[in-house]
């Protein structure tokens, strides 16, 4: 059969990777594929020390591989907005499908993108952009096809999760693991879209999408990240039975579809708490399925790899027709048909239980004056630790809350830290329970 | 577009599920499937009070929906393996595709079927037959498509684990649990097959099939159950860092592949070692990706309807362009070309290291005598406890091993138990690290 053949644009990490596995593994996947994929380009503007590439043909110019003939598929690695964006709409112009692991471009421009394919009958593939080679996006929206989704939880960012963990395991504080980490290339130099949950939100974006049928909006994800998580806090959090993991998580609430990434308080006996170092996973909630989950490398070249040539092993069968049916599949099931018209919710309104972490002067009264205000706004305390202070000295009090709406958490939080026995801010760090035992 | 037509044999668990499922989500699966999947017949034998049948064209004749002309696919929900084969097989060759959730029958009989569907240009697709909702099938095929798989183990039997996490949270007998399992519907009144390793060996032999392009061999598959598995080993396991799960593990060596099915050791902070209950998961590892895992509900109603579904919009997707180009993927992607001639290694020939547990007379030289037989077979100790006890009487010695070939141990074994000083046979259970973390 007439082989495949792949552009790749961009050697970095994940095409390095990908030109690697597509050539080791030629003979397996012409076999899964029915037909061999074979690199027809590479486009690139420095040189892999892990590629030999005698015998491939090269260019500098990204855009003469949207624009070569000879080519069926476009695989975008380059990373970044604005180049991504001219080059895979390039390519679509000209017929080409494209595979892609840039969930940034996905989340901010996937649905002008989308539509773009939708008009030319052509694939956008982006299985890597989330979660790596954890078949998450596959799994989501082929493999639990026959359920409405009711919520999508998961460590989607490596770094985050490397770091939550070693502050764990060894005490440490966060700006401390930070450096370790990019003195080991976990992390990078400006490490603001991984640990301050952008990158995160551009994932969760994507599977709530797929989940609930509605289109891209990152714009309107919330995003906390995990910068201000304390050693106290992982610590204490401990003691409550709890682990601090840095969640993307969306719901699908009768009101509306809730959109968030910040740090999560969760039962240590989950399976996502136990989720360690730069490995991801996603549990998803199905009306008919239950709970399931997902783990696996999130990033790194040969995992994420894997998930770009498993999106080249769909196009590869669904070109094999020449009908494309499968494109609007492939790009979302039901854009703006599922729960089209169901909003993102405003942070203000999402349910969820708290963790907060209060100074305090220890003085009679001051637990009496908090419970009155958390009672007032209608939240109920579930667990509550006061540690033992020397007279007149700031104690810390720690409260663990049953569910309640957001706004009235923070009129709680806007009351308590204008008490004059409390010092600075209250601490808050949202808590699920995500029960993947149900 | 022209809807599915779909004819459901059995009404019972699965099959009443995977009509409710294809009923209440009727929308959303339209939508996914791009055509509405419609229950054109039923056929049953008894009624299921789940089941509104109302407007439905019922038959208690399986084998009139594989002959009905308005019927594009049968769905297999009825167990066994005589009649599901000749209905399978009748269905195939009156050009029907065909969905079912019967992992005895594909492991038994799949070579057959898949031939026929081959011939026949049909599908034949098998989902549920293994890990009930999980969409491990799906994600080893296509979302593992660029892999060489290396290894794949995992808990895929809901009773058998059911069983063994109360043994551990409870300290109790197997019998006991098991009989509290019968009570609550977990087991069945003839628990054999699910805990003597018949169906997780018919799973495994599905998954080693799709992992490395070998026919099905069932009758090749070594199987052990648990019911030897004592509170006295769970506890002793646990005392060494282990919790003792049962394993379906297939590798892939120089020499062969390994295919068993026995109760594992695996260290207690592996993900496999806290999936709890009736719950399956399944850890994949590819040369790529590295290990990813997949997690859910194994068995159950609506869980593994979710699986029969999946396949129907598979299918559904896949008719469209009347092309069935997909078919020798949807049954086995190369059968006989992957790994073709790779043989099934006999379980002499596997290697994995050991749990042992020995009584001995309390005498001085016989645990000197244990170990140098030990080391005479090449196997080297890697933990030992022993027991205090009262001189002269009967003391505990517990073993852990590293790697040897089972041939080696078993003649070790021999030795050891025609000592003068062990009485009865020793206990032996097999430890795999299977690192996920890795
Ligand atoms: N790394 C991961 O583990 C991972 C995982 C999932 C998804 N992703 C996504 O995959 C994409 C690529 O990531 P990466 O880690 O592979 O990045 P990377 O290692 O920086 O590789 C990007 C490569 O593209 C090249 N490039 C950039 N613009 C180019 C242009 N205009 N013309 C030619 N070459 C150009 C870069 O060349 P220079 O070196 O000369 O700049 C670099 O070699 C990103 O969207 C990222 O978010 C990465
Ligand atoms: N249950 C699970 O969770 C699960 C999970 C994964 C896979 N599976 C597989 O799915 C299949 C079905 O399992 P199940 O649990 O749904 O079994 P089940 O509850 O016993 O249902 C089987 C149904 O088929 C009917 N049936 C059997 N032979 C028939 C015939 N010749 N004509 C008409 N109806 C007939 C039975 O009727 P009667 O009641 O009159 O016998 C029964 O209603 C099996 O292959 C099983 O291994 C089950």
């Amino acid at each position: 059969m007439k082989p495949v053949r792949v552009g790749i644009c961009g050697l970095g990490t994940v095409g390095g990777g990908t030109f690697n596995v597509l050539t080791r593994n030629a003979d397996e996947i012409a076999r899964r594929a029915g037909r061999p994929i074979i690199i027809e380009q590479v486009a690139l503007r420095s040189t892999n020390p892990e590629c030999d590439l005698t015998g491939i043909k090269t260019t500098n110019d990204v855009f003469e591989v949207a624009r070569n003939p000879d080519i069926d598929v476009l695989v975008e690695v380059l990373g970044g907005y604005d180049v991504p964006r001219e080059l895979v709409l390039t390519a679509i112009a000209n017929g080409k499908h494209v595979v892609t692991a840039n969930k940034a471009l996905i989340a901010v421009h996937g649905n002008e993108i989308f539509q773009a394919a939708h008009e030319q009958g052509v694939i956008v593939a982006f299985e890597a952009a989330v979660a790596g080679g954890i078949p998450v996006i596959k799994s989501l929206r082929e493999g639990l096809g026959a359920n409405r989704i009711e919520w999508v939880a998961g460590i989607i960012n490596g770094t985050g999760n490397y770091i939550l963990t070693h502050m764990r395991s060894e005490g440490r504080a966060f700006e401390d693991v930070l450096a370790e980490a990019q003195a080991l290339g976990y992390a990078e130099a400006d490490p603001t879209f991984d640990v301050e949950g952008i990158d995160a939100a551009h994932k969760l974006t994507i599977l709530a999408s797929i989940a609930y049928g509605v289109p891209l909006q990152f714009e309107k994800a919330y995003t906390e990240g995990i910068s201000r998580v304390t050693a106290e806090d992982v610590e204490q959090a401990d003691n409550l039975g709890y682990t601090i993991k840095h969640l993307g998580i969306s719901k699908r609430t009768e009101a509306g579809l809730e959109l968030r990434v910040h740090p999560t308080l969760i039962p240590k006996e989950r399976l996502l708490a136990n989720v360690h170092g730069v490995k991801n996973a996603i549990a998803i909630m199905g009306d008919a399925v239950g709970p399931t989950l997902y783990y696996g490398a999130g990033a790194g070249s040969e995992p994420t790899a894997s998930a770009v040539v498993a999106d080249l092993l769909d196009v590869a069968r669904d070109i094999a027709t020449d009908h494309h049916y499968r494109v609007p599949y492939l790009a979302f099931s039901g854009i703006g048909e599922d729960e089209g018209n169901l909003p993102i919710l405003p942070m203000e309104d999402i349910v969820t239980a708290y963790y907060l972490r209060l100074l305090a002067v220890d003085r009679p009264g001051v637990l009496a004056r908090v419970a009155t205000i958390l009672s007032e706004q209608g939240i109920s305390i579930e667990a509550l630790i006061q540690k033992e202070a020397t007279e007149g000295e700031l104690v810390p009090i720690i409260l663990l809350t049953h569910s309640c709406r957001e706004k009235h958490m923070n009129e709680a939080i806007r009351q308590i830290e204008s008490m004059a026995d409390i010092a600075g801010p209250v601490t808050r760090i949202r808590v699920e329970s995500l029960d993947e035992q149900e």
